[in-house]
């Protein structure tokens, strides 16, 4: 199958590796907007060629949209209206409201399916890329009833591929609403509390000697790529900031019962939120 | 060696086990409150016997305090008390400069050796305890000039034992202030993300289904012990209070860029949060 993966980074150059190793691809172009994205992509042997964004697209297949996601959602209409009239193009981006809005009405909407691949590391680039990365991993589809029989069987075809588990989400608002919570404030989360480290770290030195692997686990995602997470924030802000809100929220009280010596208040907060154990293993 | 471990938890029991399994500690005697974990610990082999606090002690060459930090604070004075005159005690807290002021004028105070272990899961109780928690890892070392040579030799031998780093950290109260930031903060963001995430999960249910793995590692410390938490937070309530109240400012802040629409701001602040990547690997 002749595959397009546009975003030769963490996700597409993985998405690359992946289809070709497990014989899903006979022939991978590759798009990217970075020059030597694209070198290091071609070296790495990720793509066969790379093309510019139409060109790439009248022969594929399948195209796999891998772009943050303000890009994704200006590309996808030249892309569909590219693409030939039996070929499918699936987008992997973390937010899914703003993207389907967009293109609802195009004529060639039932071409496009809607996935959030549930699956990355904290690095970016194609140097990043890795087989594997999607193995075992969830992925969302989205208002599937609008893509065309034959695009969403190419696309779960490719995700069967990767060996993702498929959740079906039909509302791609509530989609963005939910992962404000369950990823894009845990984001936010790593990103302020990496930044808060490093401020006091240039007034007391070498504090970062003393960081334990506790900390290292809540600050990884700090390494992010902020031109990955920045357009996600923006795309999902009405939801990401009702989460942060009620985050803040539940940080003022703790410090709170911090600040009036009240044990028992502490207590009860981290009582509740060892609820996680039975959910998250 | 006689070796007494009080609290036979996730820190104490992985210490009981690496000593006895590395041929330090030839005769192990166990403290414990708890008699579910009394048991367990000897059914599971962390210790050879379990006997009431002054009867341990009496016999120990080196007695290691394994209590959440109020409980250390409080039983110390009574282990020096009944301690054979050549024998070292050791306590692991978390926080050093209340347990530290609490026994500065004790008769025995140069018996005690202040440290602090920088490890641990999120786990805790006898069951959670393994060896090799320990290999590699930092031990930070306070006050070590209070402390008699002997004590401080036998106590760096059982952290030569157990493969710790050991970093000499004279002052407890810059100590504190440290950990603060660099582990306590770190679980605090991690409860209340948890429990953030639960109280919507109580209104929209299955959005934990959504997790990925940037979540589970945020939210990872969110299942320690509040037991454990509650009495290091009110020891060095104003480091944490300080550090939280950074930590809410810099979410503050990145909230009202999201609120405003403010892609620039968003980018410098997560861009900033990145160099953490030069400094945790």
């Amino acid at each position: 199958m002749n595959v397009t993966v546009i975003g030769l980074g963490l996700i597409g150059g993985s998405i690359a590796i992946s289809l070709r190793k497990r014989g899903f691809a006979t022939h991978l172009v590759g798009v990217e907007s970075s020059e030597a994205h694209a070198a290091q992509a071609l070296k790495l042997g990720l793509v066969d060629e790379i093309l510019p964004l139409a060109e790439a697209v009248t022969t594929a297949d399948i195209v796999a949209l891998a772009v943050p996601v303000n890009i994704a959602r200006e590309m996808l209409p030249e892309i569909l209206d590219n693409m030939k009239p039996d070929a499918a193009v699936v987008d992997v981006g973390s937010t899914k409201n703003g993207i389907c809005t967009a293109i609802h009405n195009h004529p060639k909407r039932s071409q496009y399916v809607a996935s959030h691949p549930m699956a990355g590391t904290e690095y970016s680039g194609p140097a990043a890329a890795v087989d594997r990365l999607f193995d075992g991993k969830k992925v969302i589809i989205c208002e599937q009833e609008l893509s065309a029989g034959f695009a969403l069987k190419r696309v779960l075809a490719m995700y069967k591929t990767l060996k993702m588990d498929v959740l079906s989400y039909a509302d791609a608002a509530a989609h963005d609403r939910h992962v404000a919570y369950v990823s894009h404030i845990s984001h936010v989360s790593s990103f302020m509390l990496g930044l808060t480290v490093l401020e006091v770290e240039k007034s007391e030195s070498h504090i970062l000697d003393l960081a334990g692997t506790g900390f290292a686990s809540t600050v990884r995602l700090a390494k992010s790529s902020p031109e990955t997470w920045t357009p996600i924030f923006l795309q999902n802000a009405d939801s990401v900031s009702h989460a942060l809100e009620k985050y803040i929220e539940n940080l003022q009280q703790f410090k709170s019962y911090i600040d009036t010596n009240n044990a028992e208040g502490l207590r009860k907060l981290m009582t509740e939120a060892n609820e996680i154990k039975k959910i998250i293993k």
